[in-house]
């Protein structure tokens, strides 16, 4: 199906545009009072993740209300680890806690490598998705990088260090590495069958890249990352290390087209890393709590900075759930009248 | 006094030393079960902060028991706010809470400036303390940056985010100035207190740096660094800000001695950015949870890595708490021994 809004693909892919697209990180999500309420006559978070009607129809509130350029699919990183064979709960307000975690060659044996088909459900939201979007705008399709993945599986929860997963890159590179293959190849799986469901596009999210030094970021998060990139070659793919500005050198041969950046990553630095990829980001969330001109003001920076170079505007983080929606549609909105100054 | 181990005083002034000095943040502490006992036999965390015979107790226990080269006064960064009226309480495996936070100018208004006797307990801590170290090594005394206070008295307590106290920066930044100005008078009365009874160097801790983006960094936070250490001339200083890769060349031409680094900050970068700076750090953490082979190939690595520019080794975090002490203790020796590789 031909797309009609497909201002993120060419952007994505370098092509010129008429004007910079924008979508936001956890543009899905509590920040929308129509999400709160489909998600509040659910019993919880995974039920709205497991039922491909109710994900297609919070996937497709932004694009609605928000006027967004891309669609984003509504699920969770942790589905991967539970299509392994470990369960999780999504704690209200405290997040994920897995009540096993993974110590050993033993405990990798007794995991699954995930078939695309283990997620059934991701697959038919993202078709249902695709159905009912009619070609308005693009569907991304996502995943946690393996190392993020990993993280929470040793674990067991999110946490301020992560000592314990980073812990075992050092007293058991071999372990770690089986685990990391496990989670890539289960990973690879489900992105494409994700595609082959009609994901325009693919963002992998390595929400603690941050927390490696660069050694053992290239040896234990980007080579797995590189192994998706190079599975996945269908679509444009797009990679957010949150915290990895030490890895952006290192990401600069990546097969993919579009690198994420945070909000305390330099655009100038970025633009000189990264001469032939597309760069997204980087608004720092915080500024959508400002008043509108303080928003205009700094949104019309950022685009100003990323001048010259293929960019999809975007914030920095995930949009944070207080985030008043009227000022997340004049971000948008400012960007969406900017062409003048982007173009 | 004369100091009998001065090698830590006199790599932060850049001269030249027979090997390099090492000491750890968070030495004083769980991981040693000497600190447990004491600290068991308390009602809480505070006791002890605010008792001085036992604070100098366990700030002495990791000379005596690990052979630092240093030790740093038992106390915590969040006396600040309590000597300016905003109570905290220490939660076992929380982290600090405030029951009360500031949110206005108000608020602000009914806090103090502090002066040092309002933290008399930690000034007659490094007396004792000084007395009983006898001159065998320097006593650093520290406090928090001012962003750092500043975040916990708008949050409350910590936090993955700290996106209630980016926000203020954004939607009132006049409130911001003027508590970040009271935070930094208070410091400043309480690290010349500090110097007064004894404190041979000054460190300074910016543990939520990294949370925000190059401007804002250099506006509220660099901004009452400086202040700080213009204030603060008798003794040399260290600024450890960590995850702040993005301020490092902003950090140039502070007026402090060393650099702290955290343990994904470039060595190679910082020895270049900073020609004329002492740099501490940065040995990840979780390094120490390897076996003796791994700890002393990482820690030579880490050696030879700075061998040429002043340095002062450390981990690029505090300490964890379940570390080995014996792993400790081998990372203190490795460096001890090690004068033949970094002279």
């Amino acid at each position: 199906m031909q797309i009609k809004n497909d201002l993120v693909l060419r952007a994505a892919r370098g092509e010129k545009v008429e004007r910079t697209p924008v979508w936001l990180m956890r543009q899905a999500g509590r920040i929308l009072k129509e999400y709160r309420e489909v998600r509040n006559s659910l019993s919880g978070f995974k039920e709205l993740v497991e039922t491909p009607e109710l994900a297609a129809e919070v996937t497709i509130q932004p694009v609605d209300i928000l006027g967004v350029d891309a669609a984003i699919i509504f699920s969770d990183i942790l589905v991967i680890p539970e299509a392994m064979g470990l369960q999780y709960e999504m704690i209200e307000k405290k997040g994920p806690i897995f009540p096993e975690t993974v110590q050993s060659t033993a405990d990798i044996n007794r995991l699954n490598v995930a078939e695309a088909n283990d997620l059934r459900y991701t697959l038919d939201a993202i078709e249902l998705t695709k159905k009912q979007l009619n070609g308005a705008v693009p569907l991304i399709g996502f995943a946690g990088a393996p190392w993020t993945i990993f993280s929470y599986m040793v674990e067991g929860h999110g946490s301020k260090t992560f000592s314990k997963s980073r812990r075992m890159l050092y007293t058991d590179p071999v372990v770690s590495h089986q685990l990391l293959q496990k989670i890539t190849d289960s990973t690879i799986n489900y992105l494409k069958g994700q595609v082959a469901a009609g994901a325009d596009m693919i963002q992998i999210f390595d929400s603690w890249a941050g927390m490696l030094p660069r050694e053992h970021y290239q040896e234990f998060s980007l080579r797995y990352i590189r192994q998706i990139c190079e599975a996945i070659d269908e679509v444009p793919i797009t990679v957010f290390a949150k915290g990895a500005f030490f890895a952006l050198e290192d990401m600069v041969d990546l097969p993919c087209n579009t690198i994420g950046l945070d909000w305390n990553m330099s655009i100038e630095e970025a633009k000189r890393i990264f001469p032939n990829k597309t760069l997204q980001g980087n608004l720092d969330p915080c500024v959508l709590y400002a008043t509108p001109e303080k928003i205009e003001e700094e949104t019309l920076n950022m685009l100003s900075r990323f001048n010259g170079h293929p960019h999809i505007a975007n914030l920095g983080h995930g949009v944070y759930p207080d985030t008043p929606p009227e000022n997340v549609k004049y971000f948008i909105d400012t960007i969406k009248k900017s062409q003048l100054i982007t173009s």
